[in-house]
């Protein structure tokens, strides 16, 4: 396994509020909760070595016992391994509830992942493509760059939101995380310092730090973006780069406008700091399209836009891209060579048939995506009257603010019961947003007041006093 | 860029045999090729400090303005950028030879890549795969592990091949090398050692460096594996793991026989190393199969196996799989949300047309390839009477040992006409290999003649004393 090991700080900041004081659940099992609920959401890398239970246990404030009996019950369930010399290891167990559901339990409904099913026109796309697809035949199937017939169409799309682009500057990746895992390989080497928003996209989060960069968190502000904040930390810390959220921020749904856009620009300009601009949801607005593409108003050629073709059309197709300067993707083609070799022939030439259609399909895409977001709205207000959220501008989720400070607890009960949940530490770092949940709303209405049903339960519980019920559960 | 700093050292130890004694072409320039080269193939990689200038001098014995020279000839030509307080960055020119054909040169002819193009099999698997894809449309498209009916095929040909296999055992990657890097990211950290052959399939070596490991070289003898070399290197060195190629070795062709299998799993496992196995080559024998997968002779759960699509049936499908037991695997998929969010399921589709359909078309692609490699020995040995080789058991390339320790020039020269060639070095650390050269038989006849006449003159050249035309086609 790896050489990685979790500092006691962090480990103990990353647990946040793992304790419930007046719980009946014992303190050793809450703490070995806590524990495993970061494990299964990632946070707690696999591989890793804990710190030391001295040191552990006296920054927890628990006795060194509960702190023993804690590791022995994650032993016992599969999430720790001991060896000799080394301490204890994270892994997941044989049959790990991240994969299949607890056994005895009804099959688990993800409320973790925020997409939508294919629509008719993706088995369309593949038809056209099969037809286009003889003439491909004869090469190796090797093209690092992507092909140019895909490049060009991007291109021109890029083009009509105001950005002029060619097809030179565009390389087509295996969707926009492969795509910032290059970017990331490519400028950055372990410990460099990388700026997030706070939240973040929770898997962008676990790329940067698998890429062992450090993410350099800047808060989101109640509405819009802390240019001043971010400002503040690009001087005070000198990080690589920024990875940003401008269209339709993931998990908040909000829009950079384009004051906004030119500020962090400049700022990224004066400071020589490349942005990492992540566009996945630029497709999926509800009121009005977003402005003109961060990199519009870039004149340094500071920015790198990621694109991809999961949210717009299927999470089924594998395909994003980067845009960037021409030394850049040049670098990035040649760097390919130490990731993959490539993206398959035959889901590019479906991207293609895609990108020529998608104004026959999105306007459609959105209204369906605008009325879940309003359905969704009226049975979270129903069921779940004290929690708050704002209307996000597009994407596919809500941010919903708790009334208590709950989260992971409520998501490792969730978990129990079948229901994965986006608890909102997954999206910062050092334990914050244990009062936010991440809730998307791209499951058919049904099945999302089915889902919210089962939940307001277990949410109930935790907001009266923990009773003999909440333990079983628990455990 | 990188923090990544190459030592001078290092470096001249990759540089190798760039300097030919009697030439005319001047030193700096000579310097300057073998640096291109080296930036070129990947070797030096992109976004490296180079060593501070009084240092690397030193070592390479050449004056301090020869030096400067060939840096300012790179620096022109494109491959180098210089910065204040940080030395000399490689990068590759905005329109770089590595991507397109240098101006005024007929295009390039490809010799470094070793595959095929695509029998009229794949069209049809992706036919069926199109039929099959409507049950999948109702979902994300997001599946981390992979199809379990494309597992279940794969798990079923192990088991076929001597190795009982459950499809829980096996995760779906984009391709071999894709699935190497997630087993990197997994069990390695920055600085871990990796045992490889020597020399080895250079992109695999490429991905080992990208993910900051040390490869720790173990020599193949002029037949078979070097077990002894093997255990004492894993004894001296604890390596986090040892990458392998036993089925068809690339670039030898060679294939290990049951009694080393059954040797190096024994070191394996009393040493506590972890093998992976690369099987991309393992569908393409020439005279009799393979013997049973590597991890058939694993008692100890030491072997995590590659496998691949890319080179059995078409590059152009990223498909592949990694085989582990269940606890490794379950691992994968969760770090895999470092690194891409799965792998696309028309993909997976085809794949399990083609595997389900192999047996009726890889008898007569392993023809076709004996035949290549037999009629490209012909011409081999007509043309260049005085290089060496020995037959491949399998694969797609030969194994050129030349005359003179020239390969790295002869490629730059190449390179300048047109073709690429894989160059001994790539395959090996240190700059071994200057007398070796890897040279595909999957062209076809006909390109595979010409391809060898263009380089003749080249080559022979190479062999006389310099001219002034020499000097001309590398500059």
């Amino acid at each position: 396994m790896s050489q990685r090991r979790m500092g006691a700080t962090s480990l103990s900041q990353l647990l946040g509020q793992w304790h419930q004081e007046n719980s009946r659940t014992p303190v050793y099992q809450q703490l070995a909760n806590g524990l495993r609920q970061l494990i299964l959401d990632g946070r707690l890398p696999l591989g890793c070595r804990l710190p030391g239970e001295r040191d552990f246990s006296s920054l927890l404030d628990v006795s060194r016992t509960t702190l023993t009996s804690a590791l022995a019950l994650l032993r016992e369930q599969g999430y720790l391994i001991s060896r000799q010399g080394s301490g204890s290891i994270t892994l997941l167990p044989e049959s790990s509830p991240a994969i299949s559901p607890l056994p005895g339990i009804a099959p688990v409904l993800d409320l973790s992942a925020a997409s939508l099913s294919a629509g008719p026109e993706i088995h369309h796309a593949y038809s056209t493509a099969l037809t286009a697809l003889p003439e491909h035949l004869s090469s190796t199937g090797y093209n690092s760059q992507g092909l140019l017939s895909l490049r060009q169409v991007i291109a021109q799309r890029y083009c009509s939101r105001g950005l002029p682009t060619d097809a030179d500057q565009i390389i087509i990746v295996n969707g926009a995380l492969n795509g910032l895992g290059l970017v990331l390989r490519l400028l950055t080497g372990p410990g460099d310092r990388v700026v997030i928003e706070n939240p973040t996209y929770s898997v962008a989060l676990s790329t940067i730090r698998g890429a062992l960069c450090r993410p350099v968190a800047v808060s989101l502000p109640a509405s819009g973006w802390d240019v001043e904040g971010l400002a503040a930390t690009i001087a005070q810390t000198s990080p690589r780069l920024a990875y940003l959220l401008p269209d339709f921020h993931n998990p908040t749904g909000r829009c950079m406008d384009e004051v906004t856009r030119q500020r962090i620009c400049d700022i990224a300009a004066a400071s020589r700091t490349a942005l990492v601009v992540d566009e996945t949801m630029v497709d999926l607005w509800f009121d009005k399209p977003p402005p003109p593409p961060m990199a519009a108003f870039d004149k340094a050629d500071n920015v790198i836009t990621l694109g991809s073709a999961s949210k717009s059309f299927w999470g089924g197709l594998r395909i994003g891209w980067i845009r960037a300067p021409r030394k850049t993707i040049n670098a990035l083609i040649q760097m390919r060579n130490t990731f993959d070799l490539g993206t398959p022939i035959l889901e590019q030439l479906a991207t293609i048939a895609l990108l020529n259609e998608a104004e026959n399909f999105l306007p459609q895409r959105r209204n369906l995506l605008r009325q879940r977001r309003d359905t969704s709205f009226a049975i979270l207000s129903e069921i779940f009257p004290d929690w708050k959220t704002s209307q996000p501008e597009g994407g596919l989720s809500w941010w919903i603010e708790l009334p208590k400070a709950q989260a992971t607890v409520f998501s490792a009960h969730a978990e129990s019961a079948g229901i994965r949940m986006g608890a909102g530490p997954r999206f910062g770092v050092d334990g914050a947003f244990e009062r936010y949940l991440r809730l998307p709303f791209t499951l058919e209405t049904p099945a999302m007041y089915q889902a919210l049903k089962r939940l307001q339960p277990i949410w109930q519980q935790l907001m009266e006093e923990p009773s003999e019920r909440t333990r079983n559960i628990i455990v």
